[in-house]
């Protein structure tokens, strides 16, 4: 069985599919591991240090012949799969949405492609779930960018010639990353708030220090109960918490967005109008630039500049802090590769009655089976 | 009388000497107070602001005309002083070492050039004191810088797929740059260690949950009587230390180095083998950059990488905090100013026997009267 583990090719992917320490798991499983030249070198991963931990270290686009599961951080194309066993496991962050004339080349190579962001939320996949993985990175590197486009210090600060006011940090939305981004800003000594649209997650945000944003209407209240997901809100209710997020939005040094619906456009969070309402060297950091951003005028991989206010819109922000991102990530795709692999064989067995497996897989024997893509809904 | 805030004309001088709120109180002393245009911009200050406070805003060059104190962050050029009054007081971060033609050329506008960093460090004066206000943000973004360049996170995370372990950083040189570097790694998380060629500086690291890394032999310890100044050390003794610090070195993740001795040269604290020993990945950042830098291989304003370490040599570091740094240097200057104000005739009136004045006063009736720079020891 021989697993490869490709050299990414887009510019802003600084991450790589497996570690040292991986490698040296998936050989006692009893593979065999090939990785491209140079994979791990923007994650601080040496080609010596996978070569000490057991992997053959090849030329780039050489790893994936004769491949039975290939592993990347990306979607590889179908030139970089060239010569891979009939039925091999592709493992990535597949970004199916979209792209499925991409998906359906790589069905031509036989593949079984497998989307790791489509991993169900269950107990057993937690340690497979790379949307929380990298999205926690990307809380903690948010405010990170934050502090350093941010021209004043964070924490409150008393020096003999006068005290600097801690930072007013607020957070939309309450995720994984939002989360993490709380609790960084928190640690770093800055005023947080947050907000979200689902109700149980003040709890979450009170428990870490910050203070919870919304109006807290009887509707707000009944939301509450439904098994903390919110129900659609009225639009009297919408219109109380836009005002009350703009009226505390002119108040705040640092915004930082969160909000991401798997599938679809982002959610505009923060307007022009708020922006405009901000002091001058104000900063917003957005996460969901990728999807078309939470905040008005952000710009791809730029900083925006809005009267004053800096718009931080950096492409892949777990992938700015490439050894964490790498290392969560090599994790979790060892421990969805441990389900397709039949340990006394020592060879790939992909069971198609495992949810796990009809949740991610995208493609098989030459064709999308993915029923939201335009796979049958029953398996081939 | 007339204040004049100059905007400053070097690129990587971000910082004003004057903020709407030391305006206002400048103000209140009777003063009128000139502005030249855009001065605050990069620290966030717009000159309505200003205005706002009671400030008059002209263009850049015509500040200082009929001046009897001029502000600024870096000392002024003869040209940009043009027109100043006979004997007016020109406050800045003077920078007189090595300079003394220039000092000269300003001796030559009969203005009294005071270079804020000489200020000695007495209680009263603790409140004018540029090198600590300045030193202290200088640490905090040290750590922010570092942060942002390393491609981990600093604090321990445990998540579902494993455990990312916390950052270890290492402060080399522990005045008030250093301890803020300290307290704002431990804020983040970090597992934090020191070192100082000042025994007393032990108990403080400690004091911040740091931990101390010195030989303490019996000659560090007699070392430490000696009322928190170290004696120079044997040859024996730095030897045991250095070859410490290289194999403490070789375990960290960031190192930030902070020893400048005022008027010489940085001393090099970070050879090129240690830098050998580290890990791909690792950050080193130089607050000496300035003064020839602490780390070997440093690049003034760069970001130099050997073997995969990243040796940070930004310039100006508090001025890369813009905000804050303005905020408490206009307070230093406004308590400095103060003193030389006859607040009953509302007008300047420099003490000459000040202590404060004395320490210092660069120029003097058309000459450099302060004995350091070639300044005769007696005045005029």
């Amino acid at each position: 069985m021989r697993i490869a583990v490709l050299a990414e090719t887009d510019a802003n992917e600084a991450r790589v599919a497996a570690t040292p320490e991986t490698v040296k798991k998936l050989k006692a499983l009893g593979a065999d591991i090939v990785i491209e030249e140079g994979a791990g070198e923007e994650s601080g991963i040496l080609d010596a240090e996978y070569k000490a931990a057991g992997a053959d270290i090849v030329a780039v686009g050489k790893a994936a012949t004769k491949a039975d599961v290939v592993f990347s951080v990306r979607r590889p194309t179908a030139a970089q799969l060239k010569g891979i066993n009939d039925g091999a496991a592709v493992i990535a962050i597949a970004d199916p949405y979209g792209n499925e004339a991409e998906l359906k080349t790589i069905a031509g190579t036989d593949a079984v492609l497998f989307a790791m962001e489509l991993m169900p939320r269950i107990t057993r996949a937690q340690v497979m779930d790379v949307l929380s993985s990298q999205a926690n990175l990307a809380g903690y590197r948010a405010v990170i960018d934050a502090s350093a486009e941010y021209g004043r210090a964070f924490p409150m600060m008393m020096t003999a010639a006068g005290t600097i006011p801690a930072a007013r940090v607020f957070v939309m939305g309450v995720g994984v990353a939002g989360l993490q981004a709380i609790a960084t800003a928190r640690r770093l000594g800055a005023i947080v708030t947050a907000t979200d649209v689902r109700p149980a997650t003040k709890e979450q945000v009170e428990s870490l220090g910050a203070k919870f944003i919304a109006v807290e209407n009887e509707e707000f209240k009944q939301a509450e109960t439904s098994g903390g997901y919110a129900k659609e809100m009225s639009t009297d209710y919408k219109k109380q918490q836009a005002e009350l997020v703009a009226a505390h939005i002119a108040k705040q040094d640092v915004v930082i967005t969160t909000a991401l619906i798997p599938g679809r456009a982002a959610p505009v969070l923060v307007t022009s109008a708020m922006i405009k309402s901000m002091k001058p060297g104000s900063v917003i950091v957005d996460l969901a630039v990728e999807r078309g951003g939470n905040v008005e005028g952000v710009k791809l991989g730029k900083i925006a500049d809005v009267n004053g206010v800096k718009i931080v819109g950096h492409a892949n922000v777990a992938g700015r802090l490439a050894a964490s991102a790498s290392a969560l990530y090599a994790k979790n795709l060892l421990a969805f590769v441990e389900t397709l692999i039949d340990k006394e064989k020592k060879a790939l067995a992909i069971n198609w009655e495992d949810e796990l497996v009809k949740a991610t897989a995208l493609t098989r024997g030459g064709a999308i089976v993915h029923p939201n893509f335009g796979g049958k809904a029953e398996k081939p």
